[in-house]
């Protein structure tokens, strides 16, 4: 089943919004089988409308529209819709009611605008929306699959994940489709590729390896197609313990895991406390693991100490060893988690300081250069990191490399 | 003059990326008076670049493709522009000399597949590309342009910017648009556009304005065309005073300026500096404040207090206080900004605490509540927010409303 995805609204074609709603809905689309063929972006225009829906339909066998369907909007796409069809709008009182509804709990009173949205083509069956004034449609020709959708991501979300995703797989014969994420950390995408060549070379056929590399990650997708499905997620859950047999120490978790809600998981566990004394990455390793609902359990706080005053007068850092060698030194580190640990009495914690950049570098400690300890209960480890010259990468990567020192050093109490 | 964007590449269609190079690519078009008619995402498939290709071109004056250029691609997009303007592949001698030095450079050794990227349609106008191996091309065909770009966004923009911007003002009778963007804060879009209402009616017919929306924020965005550049530039000059003098207390800056780049120019004028004291953001405001380069100058730090020993041991919050009216109120907040500034010896402090969600809420502290302190030399000021549900938000959020009260302050003062 070949799809295309057209986005209608100006406000992309003028750059003013990034259209992320059809990444979403290919990724979706994908893990159920359907292939999305392309992509297209048009104005609020009606025949732009009307003339991209036709060549759709000679390239695609599912065509979804988001966009086009807000009240303020001419409601372009629903007039393009019904030429398209032969057909006309009529009154849906169900979709009425739910905008009265809606607007009722706002307080805010109806308007005309409002009311026109509940206007849906008449060979459509309608897709309620519960959460916005605006109905998702569905429409048939000629064999082939139509869906209108409005472009709010949140609504657009809601819709396809309570209805349509289901809708389509009684529609379509789909191939069975297994998707695994595997999270990697602390290793670059060539040097894994290296170490888990053999491996890759014995998946079966049916079994598809991609390598998604992001800034200090790289994630493993097993995409895995066939007639069974539990055999299916065997296979994969097998080829995944194998792989986790190769490469523990780099895979940090799977799905929808973040380093810092797998260091959540691991603290619970054990029951255990975190602090944090961050310099260069300024708060954003305390930001990072706050962003995870429930971390007041185990998170106590941070002493950012972005200045030398702090370090020495909060941390206790030793005011003589930042003159000798330097705040970016392994043992300004050291000191930063070890004089953190013990002011907020946790048992484990990061201290961390470098050259972000632009300035401030020097020729022995180049703009990029890091220093991160992890003090735990059996004692201090220390690392130091070359990044590039880019302030906000080099906050990003020396976070994440933080916090998978922290992770290894739990794993290995 | 209409354009057309084809964005080459199966990443793309899975939705394993974003296309962000379109909406960039339309925003530089657009300042220079070209307007997007379409974005066209396509696989890497020589029919489908080709038929995409022939259809734009019965669209649009100006057809621009990106990606499909990598030497690890089999070169569908150079294959298929050679077939659309019948021409053939030939050698280019300096695009090759200039692959061989990045590698010289890197110290890695050419393959064949390289070479193969010095191949170019014997038809373009190359467009050397210094950074990357994937060189630029400009073709022209009966009075239409047509501009092949790499995909790699950092290439892409380095090629637009130094070459392909200036070759089409050049190319195009355009007409002269000035942009300014006005930023706001603190005051919803529809607020805004009622107090704004008589000055918008009064702007002259050649200045359109655009309100561009964010969580917490609402930019402005003036568009002036005409035939004098210079007259625009003082039309726009002038209503950008106009409206200063109307809403002086909810602009905080111009174009690429941020809160925390403004707040941070305020406080090095005035030889200032800055503590903060977070408890719900958990980091995220020193994360903003640091994430602006030169930031050490006026930023001592922060007390990052997610527990309420920390509070109290750190931040001389009174036991008492939390117990009786809770860690979220008006006196927590106040005392931790007294705190911080006093222990970190600084003219301003921020004092943040409140209910990210989605636990902790209560019926008379739900979910959302945050208390706000701002101290600095004139006293302590607080405010209190009531945001939603959804726990990233309401950090951004509160971060944002936190960084807007201090720089009323520092105003103020």
């Amino acid at each position: 089943v070949l799809a295309e995805i057209i986005t209608i609204g100006d406000e992309i074609l003028i750059g003013q919004v990034v259209d992320t709603n059809s990444a979403w809905l290919s990724q979706k689309l994908n893990q159920i089988g359907i292939k999305v063929k392309q992509i297209t972006s048009v104005s609020d225009d009606f025949s732009h409308i009307l003339s991209a829906l036709q060549a759709a339909n000679d390239r695609a066998d599912l065509i979804i529209l988001t966009g086009g369907l807000g009240p303020t909007r001419d409601d372009k796409t629903k007039t393009a819709l019904c030429e398209f069809f032969n057909t006309k709008l009529v009154f849906n009182q169900s979709a009425f009611e739910n905008i009265e509804n809606l607007f009722t709990r706002r307080n805010i009173k109806i308007t005309s605008e409002n009311r026109k949205q509940a206007y849906l083509p008449e060979n459509c069956s309608p897709l309620p929306n519960m959460i916005g004034t605006a109905w998702g449609m569905w429409f048939e020709k000629n064999d082939k699959v139509f869906i209108s959708l409005p472009g709010v991501p949140y609504e657009m979300k809601h819709l396809v994940e309570e209805q349509v995703l289901n809708r389509l797989s009684q529609r379509f014969r789909l191939p069975n489709i297994i998707h695994k994420t595997i999270l990697t950390v602390g290793i670059g995408e060539s040097n894994l590729a290296n170490i888990i060549e053999k491996w890759e070379d014995q998946l079966p056929t049916f079994i598809k390896l991609a390598y998604l590399p992001s800034p200090g990650m790289v994630r493993l997708r097993l995409s895995a197609e066939g007639a069974d499905k539990m055999e299916l997620e065997q296979e994969v859950e097998k080829q995944t313990q194998r792989l986790l047999m190769i490469i523990p120490q780099y895979i940090f978790g799977y799905g929808e895991d973040t380093l810092e809600s797998t260091i959540g998981r691991l603290l619970l566990d054990r029951n255990l406390t975190l602090s944090t004394a961050e310099s260069c990455t300024g708060g954003y390793i305390s930001h990072l693991i706050t962003s995870v609902a429930g971390s007041s359990r185990y998170y106590q706080g941070s002493v950012i100490a972005y200045s030398n005053d702090v370090k020495v007068s909060e941390l206790k850092v030793s005011k003589e060893l930042i003159e000798n060698l330097g705040a970016v030194s392994k043992e300004v580190a050291e000191q930063m988690a070890a004089g953190v640990k013990e002011k907020y009495k946790t048992e484990y914690a990061i201290g961390i300081t470098g050259v972000a950049g632009p300035e401030g570098g020097s020729e022995d400690k180049p703009v990029g250069t890091v220093w991160i300890s992890v003090a735990g209960p059996l004692g201090i480890v220390s690392k130091n990191f070359f990044f590039g010259d880019d302030r906000s990468r080099n906050i990003r990567r020396s976070a994440l490399m933080a916090l998978n020192l922290l992770r290894e050093q739990i794993l290995n109490s």
